[in-house]
């Protein structure tokens, strides 16, 4: 992408009104545009990004059997009172009346929608287990969303749901879910900690994974040496307390909650009537889990743990480009489109600026390698990694070796 | 997949409130599953079709040089105000408080974000032109929802916004993005017409993309022998008068609405002061186009004129498989195998089920190709087109080398 032909656009300045790190970098850096308080657009570079978590997501849901469908965001009263959620949800949903005079809300979750999917649909044993997910809009009727994209009030979402026959498959599946988030966050470059902590509105319990930064809204008590960590919530320890699973110290820590898994077993099976008919005809009901990553706060909480003074940092595996090339001397179109067909993502800055907002652009957009061609560079290309302060001169050639990778 | 792990769970009666041919034969099929009118979730098979529609159209716009990014759905009545269209789109908007007595709509279409954001990014000629796309959720306010996916509350679309200096400079983009739309629909295997009509509530004119069939809800006036075309509601023509563009004879068909393009000028860019700056620095306001497809939709209008009695009846390029493997023998796994790893999307059927009811299914599901392997076929594999009702036998050699096409 030719930078002059871009929707990139920057501002020198923080907007006023950006009430967190990731929103400043990202509205700086023209990543993303505030609609309203905790309801944000994503910009052709913030989409970009967006996608490449969305693909990795979706990759690894796909790797553990989970089939992608699409549920809608208009809900219907009617079936969030055959669980009492209507009700019970009433501050976090948005609810209001249609043309019609009929109650409709926004989804902030879908467990009564699946499992009325479900209970049409699975009739056998043979028909279990299934694993179901979708990624899209939710909406929360946050009164005060802040901390831009880490609390907001219309964000993206993966939702997965899975059926099984008995607890034993439920457990089993849960395991391969809590391995595959483990995948996910560190495909994005992320250190997560799984988390015991109560389910809320959704179920008794639930493990989330938590990144550690001191922005994060959620108190955690964890142990340096073993695995254990409990959200403050559901916290039987404190600070410095001796760890219960192991001799080490417990430490408290802030984190970024960005998914969860909860075993929901037959909290909405059993009112809502999903069962199935086992081997021996008897009627079973459905044993359930559900399990969600928020997709647009990951996006957040990265640049949260992955800036510097100088904008941000994106991983290699979500970065919207791989590389920028920066043109002081208005002859690298041939070196463009050569990296171009090697079929490296490149971000080609052709604009006619100064150097130096050439440089710092290229910082605050976070992209992982930046070529510069200048009079000094001669027939070579001088490379610098983002998160390195030296760079090297270096031919083509060898710069799409090192950039196909 | 494996039709035994898959989610698809087809119907032998039409569900009893379907309320048109799209609606039946994707609920019995099991694409699609309804939750209210005019709101369907896309269970897994729906969602491969959108999705293959999707890519289609996506591969399309950016061929043409449209920049994805994903705006929301929660909208601002201040915004809508700037152009009056919160007061004038009451009756399609839905529109309720939030928990901070915020009045807010649900995005039926997205001129004023938009707007909104293209005005605090865009100074100079330099930055023109532009064009921006998403595909995302709409809402429609609708009383009367119907006609399955021709006529929601909710549904997918793909809208484009395009920003230019001058007239001229919009007139080019607006007949590419004519030809991109008909390249789309092409790919779909759908016969478009070009139909003149007014703009409704987005602008005065607009063309549509109208597909002809009996359940259209469009009266259009066209010529037979050229491509004049127009609907009722603007027509300056009756059925049998003679074309005004040569001598061809008006005949009337009903049509489903599947794109739009918008002749928006300075619609929306002169209320909300969207401006930039000339070559010479005087202030110019932006020239703007919009042009949408409704996703869903168009997988409606696919049903409505591609089915038989039988089912439904993809075009290749939509279809969620490929080809469905009927397996009569239980020994059919290493062809699965086989036609897997040569990278044809397949279904198999490895129910316990009788003959019938595999055959009976396959037809309704609706996929290009049917694969039998039985005592009958031997070491060959019976291969037979959902369009056609002469089979034949061949080895699996030659069906990879002619499916993989």
């Amino acid at each position: 992408m030719k930078y002059t032909q871009s929707f990139i656009k920057t501002l020198k300045e923080v907007p006023a009104d950006a009430d967190s790190i990731n929103a400043s970098y990202l509205e700086r850096a023209g990543f993303i545009e505030k609609q309203m308080a905790g309801v944000y657009a994503l910009l052709p570079l913030g989409f970009k990004v967006y996608k490449k978590i969305e693909s990795i997501i979706r990759e690894e849901m796909n790797a553990i059997g989970g089939q992608e469908l699409l549920m809608n965001i208009l809900q219907p009263k009617e079936l969030w009172d055959e669980t009492g959620r209507w009700a019970e949800g009433k501050d976090v949903m948005y609810q209001f009346k249609d043309a019609r005079d009929q109650q409709i809300g926004l989804g902030w979750t879908h467990e009564e929608q699946i499992v009325d999917i479900v209970r049409k649909k699975i009739q056998s044993y043979k028909d279990l287990p299934q694993a179901l997910y979708q990624i899209h809009s939710k909406f929360r009727n946050e009164p005060r969303a802040k901390s831009g994209l880490l609390r907001g009030r219309e964000f993206m979402m993966k939702d997965l749901y899975s059926f099984h026959a008995d607890e034993a498959d439920f457990n089993r599946f849960y395991e391969e879910v809590k391995q595959a988030y483990l995948k996910i966050f560190k495909r994005l470059g992320l250190e997560v900690r799984v988390v015991a902590a109560s389910g809320g509105l959704i179920a008794k319990y639930s493990h989330e994974f938590q990144v550690f930064t001191e922005v994060g809204e959620d108190t955690i008590f964890y142990c340096e040496k073993c695995d254990f960590a409990q959200n403050k919530e559901i916290a039987e320890v404190k600070e410095g307390d001796k760890c219960p699973n192991c001799d080490g110290e417990i430490k408290m820590a802030h984190g970024i909650e960005l998914g969860n898994i909860f075993s929901l077993k037959s909290k909405y099976s059993e009112p809502m009537k999903a069962t199935y008919a086992d081997k021996n005809g008897a009627k079973k009901v459905i044993i359930m889990g559900c399990y969600g990553i928020g997709i647009t706060r990951t996006m957040g909480a990265l640049v949260e743990v992955s800036h510097d003074d100088f904008g941000l940092i994106w991983p290699e595996s979500v970065a919207p480009y791989r590389a920028v090339l920066i043109d002081l001397t208005g002859k690298a179109d041939s070196i463009y489109e050569k990296l171009v067909q090697a079929g490296i993502e490149m971000l080609y800055d052709d604009r006619a600026v100064p150097a130096g907002v050439k440089f710092s652009d290229a910082d605050l957009l976070g992209i992982p390698y930046r070529l510069v061609v200048s009079e000094k560079t001669g027939d070579q290309i001088e490379i610098k990694k983002r998160t390195e302060k030296e760079s090297h001169l270096d031919n083509i050639d060898n710069i799409i070796k090192n950039l196909g990778q």
